[in-house]
């Protein structure tokens, strides 16, 4: 099978598109032909030999997503049957033309949906998700979204919506903020020139109520910002830290206003928390998918042979949505 | 009746004790003869201008926790009849000869509680207990206290034998560590000189596991030396900032090891809140009190006289637990 293949730590570069053998399904797991995956920012570290892959995923071959068709199955694997369309997230390979996954950690692709759209959906979908769960989000709720045109940033507003809550957001380009309107976004700050002055935004923007959530991709000064624009018991989801590694806290703010601040990251997570998460996924997310009453974002689909474009329009940080990478030209 | 009044703010040469009116027991209020109450640190910020006082506190008196018997009960209030040994956390006022609380965040003292401890109990022990119910605490988690000789400390390294957990705690006093053994410390962190070494200690004395839950009521350095000291999906649960009111906060860690910071302080609560938490406090610390499975840890007796003295003591960061208040010689 084709695998893009990182050969050495470095710049887009290293990647060369080579043959290797096709995995074999372990107990529990599926052989997948992959249709489709798509570019997370965590394949870019792990090129600049900055993210190691957790054990078990390939070194060398990056794809935490994906969307294809049941092969063959491994002992014990129960629940699906060759033929099955099938989309998940794993720890890693499915760059690749095949991939393995655990059966509990795929869910079934609505027939509705074409595989540039399905392959652009798992991350995106199951992080904004089980953040908004871990921020028990709710109807009626403010949630501040920030870096809101990246895939996560999109699926988070979508779902904040079907929640009946009020999604804001940020994002360094106003013309992303725009576009962001199209999908549910309430109002937008543009932090061009930073995030002087979201609190008071935000204050302006939820009637003087502040934010019940915020889901931060970005740290560093967003964190901060992020807390002052809290209301009382409010809670920060930190998916990442892409703005700074560390952040100054006002403690007095999180302490007076009851705040909680939750670190998540989805790859650390135990086998167990992987199929839950999916569960998740499947039972309040893929019925929304499968009504087209949320949808992935996709920016820019390229086949496998063009990856290394693929993570230099990731690294540009101009997208707006996912960049999907296809093996097959199947259209559904 | 006397009361210790704030003539202003200031040292403790502003507080006075007068002669005020009786208050009223209003709709579901009881009007309680307090035997004993205890110092706080809100006590002594608030003589100091720095802690207003919440709505339907008296403005200047101070005392958050009260022991005394009921006197006479308002219109609807229920549960209480003249006569009853009750304790509990109010907004303010304690430190005077009677005061009105809500029925519903009263406690009944257990018949073996002497007046004196009963005092000392309230505000330490739902602090304590509402934290570890927070941070969700378990048999076999270490939980990391700062201040660890508090009256919050040492409540809550008792709460977290009870619930066959393991207690780690730090103090600036060695002497003071060596006393809280007897209270069921397991190993304690001299922080005389800070916390530089922490994390490192705390891994060394929990089996390499780190810290499942740091209760820290100081904040400032505190905080970063916390999260580096907490285990994977670790909570800290921030009481106070004594230390410091802002933190530099290693998000990287925060993200990785999924760990929650949440802030608490019961003074903001709303009164269904603090009903909850009386009910809480009533249901799981009451029955260990009146077994003397935990107890308070008084280090001083004043009548309120000398309050002003009260005040001096607790500024002076060398207690060993509570400094109690007396309004009468009864001994139970």
């Amino acid at each position: 099978m084709r695998a893009a293949v990182y050969a050495g730590a470095g710049g887009p570069e290293v990647i060369r598109v080579e043959r290797r053998p096709i995995p074999q399904p372990d107990h529990g797991e599926v052989l997948i032909r992959v249709h489709a995956s798509a570019m997370n920012r965590a394949d870019v570290l792990q090129r600049q030999g900055r993210y190691p892959p957790p054990p078990g995923a390939p070194a060398d071959i990056g794809g935490m997503e994906l969307a294809g068709t049941v092969v063959s199955l491994g002992s014990g694997a129960q629940r699906w049957r060759a033929g099955d369309r099938v989309f998940g997230l794993i720890s890693g390979g499915a760059h690749a033309d095949f991939v393995v996954a655990h059966g509990s950690t795929l869910a079934a692709v609505p027939d509705t949906m074409s595989w540039t759209d399905a392959g652009a959906a798992p991350e995106a979908f199951i992080t904004a998700h089980d953040a908004l769960e871990q921020a028990a989000a709710r109807e009626g709720d403010y949630v501040l979204v920030h870096a809101v045109a990246s895939g996560v940033g999109l699926a988070a507003i979508q779902l904040v919506r079907a929640r009946r809550a009020t999604p804001l957001g940020t994002s360094r380009s106003a013309e992303k903020l725009e576009r962001a309107r199209d999908f549910g976004l309430a109002a937008g700050f543009p932090a061009q020139h930073g995030v002087d002055g979201l609190a008071d935004w935000v204050l302006l923007r939820t009637e003087d109520h502040g934010a019940d959530i915020v889901l931060d991709l970005l740290g560093g000064e967003y964190v901060p910002a992020s807390v002052k624009s809290l209301a009382m018991r409010g809670r920060l989801i930190l998916i990442g830290t892409l703005a700074g590694a560390e952040a100054t806290v006002p403690l007095h703010v999180v302490l007076r206003r009851r705040l909680t601040i939750r670190g998540t990251v989805l790859r650390s997570r135990t086998f167990d928390e992987r199929a839950h998460d999916t569960r998740g996924f499947e039972r309040d997310v893929v019925p929304l998918l499968a009504a087209d009453t949320v949808r992935p974002v996709v920016d820019t689909v390229l086949p496998l042979e063009r990856i290394a474009e693929a993570h230099e329009i990731v690294e540009s940080n101009r997208t707006f949505g996912k960049v999907v990478i296809r093996m097959t030209d199947e259209e559904a």
